[in-house]
């Protein structure tokens, strides 16, 4: 009882929040998490149908490369691909948050499902990026060349993948940051 | 006027929370930040010192690896001392909250600090992962041979100080959620 009223006493002094301010939030959030969509899908396919095929060849061998080659652009794809499909299910719930401003439950819902996708996706887009760069400027200490002179095409779609992605993962933090203003702001609202 | 009518009916059929429930709230997080401290220093600590001479040479080389040689182990130690840091810094912070467990700005920052840094160490611990996997199983298509048989005992330590890192992780992403779920009762128990 006595910390209940310390509390009111000392919300009470602050300045009230405008009963519109959690809508614009969630507008925001929704608009986030368009870009989302876009950037992660756009890597998906980038590094999805990235391969080039060398125009020489041995008797033996045609030299080619493509994303399913290594492992972490494999990973890099299938990430991506969920996180956009990630996107759009939580698009339905976040036009609900602009709509019933007052959802508490949903939103902590949706902060914890965005805060285990950020890991997810920034796990992928850094393996995907850590051997990107190895492409670029090899490793002396164990041999491994930089293939990037031979493939140039691959490693410039490669690189050009990550943006979308590393968008993703901005975008994802912004949500989450929205996501616990929004609640705090309810808590304070209440008031 | 209509909406906090709403809002305070719909609410009044739920449970109260108990008042040392975000007590016992911050007293988990602390925890988590102490292990979290413990997971990325070792983690820190095994890969900074991480290096292997091979017992063989030639007349102009001797073979030897170190972390240093990779740009992605470099980022790994400098991302898990830059962690280990700030999960001693915030312990203050985590006592403040188990004292005043109705702190709601400094949660909320809290929550801010620990999604960039979430992202930050998931960056590091997979693009030193990637590498470690490329170092057990190579890649044929760039010719990038797996060194893990030469450099025994430097893969097995880079490998071992993956793990301090990703439960460095799994503790960010607890406290996240911890967070969060502290900041949504307060709400409630204004109520």
């Amino acid at each position: 009882m006595d910390k209940a009223g310390r509390l009111e006493k000392g919300d009470a002094s602050k300045v009230p929040v405008p009963v519109g301010a959690n809508r614009g939030i969630s507008i925001i959030d929704l608009i986030l998490r368009l870009v989302g969509i876009a950037g992660t899908l756009s890597a998906a396919i980038a590094m999805g149908t990235n391969e080039q095929t060398l125009p020489f060849f041995t008797r033996f061998v045609q030299f080619s490369a493509e994303y399913d080659d290594f492992r972490s652009f494999r990973l890099f794809v299938v990430v991506n691909a969920i996180l956009a499909a990630y996107f759009v299910l939580t698009i339905p719930l976040s036009i609900v948050h602009i709509m019933r401003s007052a959802a508490r439950g949903s939103r902590i819902l949706l902060i914890i499902l965005d805060t285990i996708m950020l890991a997810l996706l920034t796990a992928g887009a850094s393996a995907a990026a850590s051997i990107v760069y190895l492409a670029h400027n090899g490793n002396s200490s164990t041999n491994w060349l930089p293939v990037c002179q031979q493939y140039g095409d691959f490693c410039q779609m490669a690189s050009g993948s990550l943006i979308g992605s590393f968008g993703g993962i901005v975008m994802l933090i912004l949500t989450i940051l929205l996501g616990a203003i929004a609640l705090s702001r309810q808590a304070r609202r209440v008031l």
